[in-house]
């Protein structure tokens, strides 16, 4: 991805490995500050998961190819490694995808930190190739709306979502992204909106309310999300509020796109109804860079995924091409 | 509205007048701080109504009449003052309400104060109807979602959509309100949660992304939300992302209901088509706090209201009774 440092371009992934080190570029602190977090052992790679120094279901999945990676370097119990790593966060399929890769890797005695480096290639192949799919869905003077973060950031560079967004911005398209801020943890805002910027891509911010009145306005033509499981009848887990998205799309007609790679369909669950829902720290909807925006003994609800399903999606950008709910199964094989 | 202010509990309305002078909580401050807001002259009057020191469609009304009192206690020119109050904000109809009343009683030579506090009480009496009405609409142990703050802050006292609620509470009810955060000025957060606190009605404060995954889960049996105007068909002006709530109850088969006094229709528009809708400045959404969220060359939309079609709704919850969209013609006569 692009990354503007006082006034130059640099091209930078958003998860890297350097012998034994990994490094993450802290999503934390952006955009305020561009920083990076070194990880030296697994308690910092699972750290770093946990703490969502890096987020975003492929990039986690990299985090924890590179995690059992480094723990091999290191020598360590690997079956330990893989299941402190598991055991960071429940929603995203890829992280579970990733450590079982390197567990099967590890049976055939390969070097793990080739295996790591090609489940990240293969993540890099496999966004492009969302990009060229999607790309064809974006017509000239479209006005996109996305949530959260579904970008380089999340999966180590390109996005899934932003992917076809970026590809139609450099295929000379004349495009709008309409930028949700994704509250609680303003994914939208802080992410989204950097790497739009760094692109040059058009864009606006709009509270997370904001998006049913523009898609009422006829002021939205599009809409595309990531995804962080996808089951088997096509029902998804994705950030808190693309439900609410999918279904005002839905009443509006306007087309709802998954862009994800196969990685994340979890053909073990027949439906979203069985996709584990991570709640998380009420203090992420009460405080807002340190400063608390409801009264003292107010509590929070906090989940951090919901389950869209199916029937609002149009369709679901893969590597393979876009598919629809019923394609799913043939994927299986 | 109950208050507590060092351990004390007060009983304060949100907007009163002392002689010439209008007092207002200012509704800017809270839930950090209870300050109080002094206008001693019309620009004072319509900064505080621009600024949202007082918001609220009711409590502008009441703002506004006030206004028109000290306008011509200060022996002023009173159509001057109608203009400059009317020009404050587009969208609440309240605001058109009250100044048009007050110029009628100009013209039947009352006494101005006098008709500024006939002007309240009668929103009081009507908010207090709305609360017996409302309060039969919910049940024991039923879960309530609302959006922004319809509450006594909105309404000088009791609220609208908040008025059944501490009826229910008062009654013994038991009772949970979920309280959606209202991007970008939190409103719920900052005011909606500071008046359950004060009345000790048990509550958890959500995203404004979370209220869909809370409705397909179950977990809201009814909604009640306020209004800054309705027009005759029963479509609605109200806070931003009071379009994606009712959306999301429809859809999930959840009763939805707007409170508002009959001061709140405007029959003199066909529909909601017809509704101006503020655009307020972007830095309420780019800014949290003096914090900037989002990289300094995004900008930001801000629509400060949607409208819902009267589809959505389930009733109108007046100081007349329950109505629904085909009884509206009639309270015109």
């Amino acid at each position: 991805m692009k990354v503007n440092i006082n006034g130059e371009t640099k091209d930078m992934r958003s998860v890297w490995m350097e012998e034994t080190k990994i490094m993450f570029i802290d999503q934390r602190q952006l955009p305020l500050k561009l920083e990076f977090f070194l990880a030296q052992a697994l308690e910092d790679v699972a750290y770093a998961i946990k703490d969502m120094v890096v987020r975003g279901a492929p990039a986690i999945g990299a985090a924890a190819a590179y995690g059992m990676a480094q723990a091999s370097l290191l020598e360590m119990d690997l079956n330990e490694a893989a299941s402190q790593l598991k055991a960071t966060r429940p929603t995203a399929q890829d992280l579970f995808t990733a450590v079982d890769y390197m567990l099967g890797e590890i049976s055939k005695g390969a070097k793990l930190k080739n295996s790591a480096e090609e489940y990240v290639n293969s993540i890099l192949n496999k966004c492009q190739k969302i990009g060229e799919h999607g790309e064809k869905l974006i017509k000239n003077e479209n006005k996109i709306l996305t949530h959260c973060n579904a970008g380089a950031l999340a999966t180590v560079d390109f996005g899934t979502a932003l992917s076809p967004i970026r590809l139609a911005h450099q295929n000379g398209k004349k495009i709008f992204v309409f930028v949700d801020e994704t509250r609680p943890r303003l994914q939208g805002a802080r992410l989204t909106a950097w790497e739009l910027q760094n692109e040059g891509i058009p864009h606006a911010l709009i509270a997370d309310n904001a998006a049913g009145h523009f898609m009422q306005k006829g002021e939205i033509n599009l809409v595309i999300v990531g995804a962080d499981r996808i089951t088997n009848n096509g029902d998804f887990a994705n950030k808190i509020g693309t439900y609410e998205k999918a279904v005002l799309a839905h009443e509006n007609n306007i087309p709802f796109y998954v862009a994800a790679p196969i990685t994340t369909f979890d053909f073990s669950l027949e439906n979203g109804k069985d996709i584990p829902i991570e709640e998380r720290g009420q203090e992420e909807v009460l405080i807002i860079g340190q400063r608390n925006i409801a009264p003292d003994q107010t509590r929070a609800r906090n989940p951090a995924f919901d389950v869209t399903p199916k029937k609002y999606v149009t369709g679901y950008i893969t590597e393979k091409g876009i598919i629809t709910a019923e394609d799913i199964s043939s994927l299986r094989n």
